[in-house]
Formats: C-alpha cells, sequence, structure tokens
C-alpha cells in the first residue's frame, strides 16, 4: 500500500515541502510517492488540485497526506473537500501564538506578506557576487571586505559551501586554495595572515579526496593517494600551528558546513529564506 | 516589550528557523530579537540554552517563544524546564501521522536519520559545478547536458538564479546573455535554439536594470534608460516570437524566480533540503 503525499502551497511550496519532508523521513516502513504543488493561487487552480489529490486516493485505496501552508479562505474551503489527511501548519500554530501576543496576525485578517524585498534581494545578489568573484583565489584584494575567507586544499568543498553561504546568509565569502607547489614547508600567505579571524578550514579524509580527484583527472599525480595524504596532513597540521577554526567535510551535507562554520564563527545571517 | 524568539534545533536549525520565521512574521506589531541556537546536541549544551533562554524571558519582562525540532528525549526533558512558550513543529504532527500511518516513526523510537549522504552531495556538487562551468555563456557545448538554460539581458539575475537551482535541486542550469551587441535584428543562436525545449527567459523592468547597472558601471551607455529599454523590449518581443516561457524577475526573491521556472519547465527536484 502506497501513499500519496501532496505539498500544496500558494507560493513557492519550499516551507511546506520542508515540513512535510522532515516528518514522512521519519517513517522507515512507508511506501510513498511525493508530489509539490506551488503556486495554487485561485479557486480554479485549486478545484484542480483537490480532484487529483481524490483521484490519487482512489487509485491508492488509501487517504493521501495533505502538508499545505494556504493561507486565503476561500482556497481553504476547497482544499478542506480533499479526501485526505490535512495537515495545516498555519491554522496549527498561529491561533496559539495569537493568544501568545494578544493581537491578530497579518493571516487572519487575510492579508499575506510579500515575503521578497528589493533591499534584501540586492544584498544577496551582492554576497553572491562576491563570492563568485573571489572564488578560488581570483584575487585577494578584496579580502578586506569580506565577511568570511574559507581555505583549503583543491576539491576539498570550498565553492559550494562559499556560495550557499552568501546565497542563503547574504554574507560576503571569499575562498582561498593550497596548492600542491605550497606544500613544501606550507605556511599561512601574508594575504591571509592580515586577515586571521576571517579564516576557517576546510578539509576532507584523504580517500574521498582522492576519489573525488579521480573522477576529475584519472590517474594523475593531483589525484593520487600519497598526494592526497599529503595535502590533507600538511593543511590540517597549518591549521591547528595557527589555530585556524576547521571542519571535517566529508560526509556533511553543504547546509550542515555552512551553519556549523555560521556556529564556530560566530557569523550571524543576514537574510532570510522564505 | 520586546519578545525573545529562539530556533533551537540539534542540527543546522535551518527548519526551526524557516517555519519559525514564517509564522512570526505573520505578527505586524510584534517586536522582537531572534536567536538561532544549532548543533544542541548534549545536556550541557542544553541546560547552557535553556539558561540563556529564561535570563532572556527575565530581562524582557515576558516569555520567550521557542520554535525547535528536537528529538531526542534526554534533551527534550531540559528544554521543557524553560519558562517559554514552546512550538515543537515534531511532537505536533508525529503523533497524528503515527496513528494513521499505523505505525512507530523513527522518531518515537529514538533513532534519527542522517539526512546527508554522499551520493546526494556528490549530485549537488556537480550540477553546481556544471552551472559555474557553464555561467554566462562561458561555453555552449555542454547545453545537451543540461537540464535548464536560463537566458536574458546582462544582470536580469540569471547567474544566482542558476546557481540556486543546482543547488538546492540538484539541476544542471547553464545560462546565456544577451548582448548588446546581438540587439539589432535580435535572433535566438543557432546553440540556443538546438536546445529549445531547454530554455527559459528572464526579464526584468527597465528602471530596475538600469539601477542595477549604474551600480556596476555609472554613466556609461550599457547602463543608460534608453539601452535598458531596447535590450528589455527586444528580448521580450524574442521570447514572444520563439514561444519560449519567461519570468519578470524584478521584485521576486531568488526562491520564488526558481521554483516558478521549474513548475513551468515541469521540472522536478532532484534533491532535498534538510
Amino acid at each position: 500500500m502506497k501513499r500519496s503525499i501532496f505539498y500544496i502551497s500558494d507560493r513557492t511550496g519550499i516551507t511546506a515541502k520542508l515540513l512535510g519532508e522532515t516528518l514522512i523521513t521519519q517513517f522507515d516502513e512507508l511506501e510513498y510517492t511525493e508530489t509539490t504543488i506551488p503556486y495554487i493561487d485561485s479557486p480554479e487552480k485549486m478545484q484542480e488540485t483537490v480532484d487529483k489529490i481524490n483521484r490519487a486516493g482512489e487509485q491508492d485505496g488509501v487517504r493521501p497526506i495533505i502538508f499545505d501552508t494556504i493561507i486565503k479562505p476561500e482556497l481553504r474551503t476547497i482544499l478542506n473537500q480533499a479526501n485526505a489527511m490535512m495537515l495545516d501548519f498555519f491554522h496549527t500554530f498561529i491561533g496559539p501564538l495569537e493568544k501568545e501576543f494578544e493581537q491578530p496576525s497579518s493571516f487572519s485578517v487575510g492579508k499575506m506578506h510579500a515575503v521578497s524585498n528589493v533591499k534584501e534581494y540586492d544584498h544577496r545578489i551582492d554576497a553572491v557576487n562576491f563570492s563568485l568573484n573571489n572564488d578560488d583565489g581570483a584575487t585577494t584584494r578584496n579580502y578586506k571586505d569580506a565577511d568570511l575567507i574559507i581555505i583549503g586544499v583543491s576539491r576539498c568543498g570550498k565553492t559550494p559551501t562559499s556560495l550557499y553561504i552568501s546565497m542563503q546568509f547574504g554574507l560576503r565569502v571569499a575562498n582561498y586554495p593550497f596548492i600542491a607547489e605550497d606544500m613544501d614547508n606550507l605556511k599561512l600567505p601574508k594575504e591571509l595572515a592580515q586577515h586571521r579571524d576571517k579564516l576557517f578550514g576546510l578539509t576532507i579524509i584523504p580517500e574521498r579526496l582522492h576519489e573525488i580527484r579521480t573522477e576529475r583527472r584519472a590517474n594523475s599525480k593531483y589525484a593520487s593517494q600519497p598526494q592526497c595524504q599529503l595535502e590533507v596532513r600538511a593543511v590540517e597540521a597549518l591549521y591547528r600551528r595557527e589555530k585556524i577554526p576547521f571542519l571535517n567535510a566529508t560526509t556533511r551535507s553543504i547546509e550542515e558546513i555552512a551553519t556549523k562554520i555560521l556556529v564556530q564563527c560566530n557569523l550571524s545571517r543576514h537574510t532570510r529564506q522564505i
């Protein structure tokens, strides 16, 4: 018996999906299919959606599960007609909060905030552009404007981490690679030493680095086990000697790496997701 | 009277913060401060957190609000001692779901899933690298491997949108700029016409484009109002003539632009957030 799970939203669907997925993955034995249906913002679209949900339930022989963030009463009325289990994120929590704050929410009075605003958008774009322009040691002269400089060997995850942090948190993140030629007698370059409080090191298990580099350049010295081991060992020794905070990125998601760096560097988030 | 809002997690805190923020921003009149405390994974850290929350409440003269995704019973017991209003995303919904599915969740049996896995990580990194290597028309020879090709004038938001989609959804997104020299008698280049079903156009209000370009190169022809108008008009005409789906990015968040493109292109998400 397979369950149909639906994430329904009149906006992006990111919130409904995040909540639902986090919960659903707690059920090991569950067989299910997921469908995200965003931008359901008219009665016609909602009616189509309800029909789709009901058809899925009939096919499955068991009622579907709906996670939703639908606000407008005229859309909710239609959605409530679905023959499904409904987990309604806003209604569940807004009531208790209104009581606690002793004020109605804009949810209740029927107006929803536009979440995006030009200033925040500009701020994030500016941060992403900074990270792109200061990727992979392209230049070191903008480090004075950086919020964070991520350092590490080639292919340990610096670029995606930098981009993620700039995109999600609006921080200006540069990154700088240590290359094979640096490895004899590895020292902290002057350009980095000047900004010691902005440095964060990434490291990686040498075997994993070998795998990643092999995909890129098989059978090269660059990808060889000994070279990977040598580089990782030299860089970790440098981090310890210079007391640079660092993290092993090996089995971590980009989100985990990013948030752990923010915690360790005591950086706050400049923007919000929607 | 100011409220202290806390987002508490034994992992990244992204879920607790995203869900909490969505609720809190519904209260226009609320004065508040937000604090995210991630990686609270030991009784000691939790006790410190509770002390911090209680101190905030005493200072504010009103109890704080806690949004949390704490799973482990030994941590919950401590958190429950905080003198605060607690909104616990997991407990609220897990009970009803266990009943519906007639099975216990791994949440209840006390084991949490590791969300990250190497394969998914690789997939996302691969997608991000693809987007970086195929940014801004750098090359057109990989378009056969692209899931999506975003097109538009310079500075309309192609790069951040491409990176966001590749990072969040694991899709290979290239982007291609139309430049001033293309504008007389604008046609769809052969390299793009071959992959018509992968194309998505971005557009932008000319006044906004003028602002953005002025920041980059003030008083240039590139940034001038007439040039911005000309380019936007030419490109929108091309989209219509060639029946390329397109979107005005002007006042939209990156998330909105990204999710709208996925819906319109009928692309599904290859990865999940945590």
